[in-house]
């Protein structure tokens, strides 16, 4: 910020005497505040526009929307994919809801390990302000010094009640880095354990992790969060039928999928809560005068690119945009009391809208054969095949049927290349012969082609993505910036392009919490 | 910005009754102005901050750097790249200048014909508005109706002096569309000749491309901007003598490499002219009271990432951040006067930070060992290899000099696998048998591995470029949004997520041109 130190100031004193000048201390003063910020330097008070009465600008509802593995590349491809396939194929752009935000800026992702980091040390970053190692969760780097995270500020200092959601385990790294304190991600029980003394008021989304420990030895989590006052809810109908005054509840999808998580967008059931529901309960169950932070973690986009399941991320960051627009709505009801944040961790899986084989042509319509996610297609699918040894010729109807792509049809962009029936039938030997193998294991071409994932289905969206003009490089996350989508009160400070550390900052300065 | 009119107009309401409150119409109108360009609506003008004296606030001086090829990835990496070597391989950033001016918004890309755009249909966005197919320049999709650019109107409207500036042919597409109007990027004839009628003031960088036409036979495109009254300059000590007082003038560089462009700035002498130099003899010959506007492109960001050289990207994108500091500089003795917008035109490459195989690691500093781009070793190494049939074994030699790799030495991150010693070896025997073919000519899993580019040359790369933890996925432009970074007069206008033709109409707005 450097650069902008100066007219900055220019502006600032401009508009300071300008405030004097006309005998108003207390005029509203946002435009000075948001010069002002641009230097970092400024707190967070601004009035209502009238004379002499003050008003308290500290952001009453704050929803911070984390796009696990989310960047520029997931969200455009999205944006693309909705315009390509609401006008027939056409090259246009749909844009997201929260694309449309006022300001957008950008945040560096690096943490104390690497460049390229993991979701603990990025929602470290994000909830506490401090870089710290790959894989630990607001500690420090020697794992002695222990972090408050913006959650536990923003109820001891200012009393706001908290929520977390997530759509996967809801002590999975980026949900935990709102209230844990611990120097491995993996200490799944001990995270647990700090969740249920966190006291938050409202957890929804997938199941908690290792509920008995690692050796399943230890009292039930969630027996310990009824004890300490927690509801524990299962069930949809339970779910739907929370209200504020049943206190605090951690509610649990009644769906789980992959690791027990809540399934992919489209796995879901029509009926089904997605997390734009556990949204809606949240904002029902934590609405209070004081007022609430709401941490929503959209997880799967991450798996999703992990595994290099390109429909699968965009429909999951759809479905995110639908959690957000609930957060809209509300934010359109209190507009100057709301602040809506929507930002990334980091990027995953080095996607690219575009492929060496298609140039700069892409058929993102391709994407719309795709039924099922990757993750659902090893469950339902491949497991049969390896117990069955099912007949490559049956597997290549499943294929056809789940994801379009065919040995022979009329959309040719979605006939397979004999260079790509021979990648199947080798993925498929192997996914038979021996599937899943470390690294160690692997040569480096096979690493390349297949990653930790079934050999079949890796191949498959491989395939499907490239023949949509779309491609992974990385099975792991990647060291691009994430942009910080801001709306609301407060938003002005969340542009430029800064650390993610940064996020944390801006928000304990507008909330002034210490 | 739909969701932001309504907050926007409560602050504008607010802020306008303010000024009417205190009775002063003219006021510092800045933060107004911010917010009100949230919506787009408002014509530039403030004042001094003064009762009553009123100021011009159309910015004077106008910046506008085009990196092509430049999105997230290309300033990350090079961000990232200056962080390690700078701290001997440890995880920090070091931020280039741009990075740090206090609005980085983000531009969509798209055109009229594809997710992936080119180089003319993005630069006719910038400099018109108006989106068209891929490949034309300042013409509508029927080719009959031309537009004027922003250039164009800034001359003749406000007549401030023009500059065109880029590493590449000065009738390359990107400056092109600052003053031709063409059906065909490829009319670079044509092109020339519109430069030469332009009547702009200063051109500098690589030389025109077919200047007596496609097939030879017209008036020399110098001779023609001579006899309009341009001085045409091709030596260093004559660009270094121009003064304002010579009038009219064409600068080109006088060390020419690949296509009659500027070398990569890793190949650059050392005392040679830099892209930074002919800014700072720009801002020179240039200046004036009324006004001047300059387009600066770092054309060969592109080139480097469609060939997947990682080295010659980050060098060339950290050249062109030393021609912004040039503009810096200015600003900070011009700070009201001054407009400073940086941006690309797409993603070219598909360029990632991580690769497959080395995960979470990162190895940038690997990079250092590349001695000169892969242009510079085609022509000075693999046009004799070709020609004498050199023996496999002193290839390895020149490689290892050239790029580090190795085939046993004591940084295990840059000894050749297995694996990768066979795609070399494969590599340099399709560079001798055929060299480069056409993708129609090769297979799937050829184009791939080399797309059009000599294949040892970009098997080298591409090898490097992952043992630093790097990778590209495309020889073509991607479909990922760029950012647009904005420093100075009027960069509050430039903040949110928006489509490329918007940085026309705001810096249209901003200078009011029709």
């Amino acid at each position: 910020m450097i650069m902008n130190k100066k007219v900055c100031s220019i502006f600032l004193v401009a508009a300071l005497a300008l405030t004097t000048f006309a005998g108003i201390q207390s005029v509203r003063a946002d435009k000075i505040e948001a010069s002002a910020k641009m230097q970092g330097t400024v707190q967070s008070e601004s009035t209502t526009g009238t004379e002499s009465e003050e008003k308290n600008t500290i952001p009453k509802y704050i929803f911070l929307f984390i796009g696990d593995g989310m960047s520029y590349p997931q969200i455009q491809s999205a944006s693309y994919y909705l315009g390509a396939t609401q006008s027939d194929g056409k090259v246009e752009t749909k844009e997201l809801s929260f694309m449309q935000f006022p300001v957008a800026g950008s945040a560096q992702t690096y943490d104390s390990t690497s460049f390229c980091p993991d979701s603990a040390s990025t929602a470290t970053s994000i909830s506490t302000g401090y870089k710290t190692y790959s894989g630990t969760i607001n500690m420090d780097t020697t794992m002695t010094i222990s972090y408050e995270t913006i959650a536990e500020k923003l109820k001891k200092q200012l009393g706001y009640k908290i929520g977390v959601l997530s759509t996967v385990n809801l002590n999975h790294a980026t949900p935990a880095a709102f209230y844990a304190h611990q120097a491995s991600r993996n200490n799944y029980y001990e995270i647990g354990l700090e969740l249920v003394k966190s006291n938050f008021d409202y957890f929804a989304g997938g199941a908690l992790k290792q509920t008995t420990g690692a050796d399943g030895d230890q009292t039930d989590l969630y027996k310990l969060a009824e004890r300490a006052g927690y509801t524990v809810i299962r069930n949809q109908g339970a779910a739907n039928a929370l209200e504020a005054k049943d206190g605090k509840a951690i509610v649990i999808h009644d769906n789980l999928a992959d690791s027990d998580a809540m399934p992919y967008a489209m796995d879901a059931d029509e009926n089904e809560m997605q997390i734009a529901d556990y949204v809606e309960k949240g904002i029902e169950v934590l609405k209070n005068d004081t007022g609430f932070f709401m941490m929503v973690e959209g997880g799967k986009i991450d798996w999703a690119c992990h595994a290099n399941d390109a429909a699968s991320s965009i429909h999951d960051t759809l479905a995110l945009n639908d959690a957000i627009e609930k957060a809209i709505k509300f934010y359109k009801q209190y507009p100057e009391d709301t602040l809506i944040l929507v930002t990334g961790d980091h990027e995953t899986g080095g996607l690219t809208i575009g492929y060496a084989g298609t140039n700069y042509d892409t058929y993102l319509t391709n994407l719309e054969n795709q039924k099922i996610s990757y993750a659902k297609f090893d469950s339902d699918y491949v497991s049969k095949y390896k117990k069955d040894f099912t007949d490559f010729s049956f597997v290549l109807e499943d294929i056809e049927e789940n994801f379009g792509l065919a040995v022979e049809g009329e959309n040719q962009t979605l006939v397979l290349t004999d260079y790509e029936y021979k990648l199947l039938e080798n993925a498929y030997n192997r996914t038979l012969d021996c599937g899943m193998k470390s690294q160690k294991d692997m040569t480096q071409r096979e690493y390349e082609l297949y990653g930790s994932y079934e050999p079949l289905t890796v191949t498959i969206t491989h395939i499907l993505n490239k023949k949509s003009g779309i491609s992974f490089s990385s099975y792991s996350h990647t060291g691009i910036p994430v942009p910080v989508f801001a709306q609301g009160a407060g938003a002005e400070e969340f542009q430029g392009y800064y650390d993610n550390t940064d996020i944390f900052k801006k928000l304990a300065g507008l909330t002034q919490v210490k």
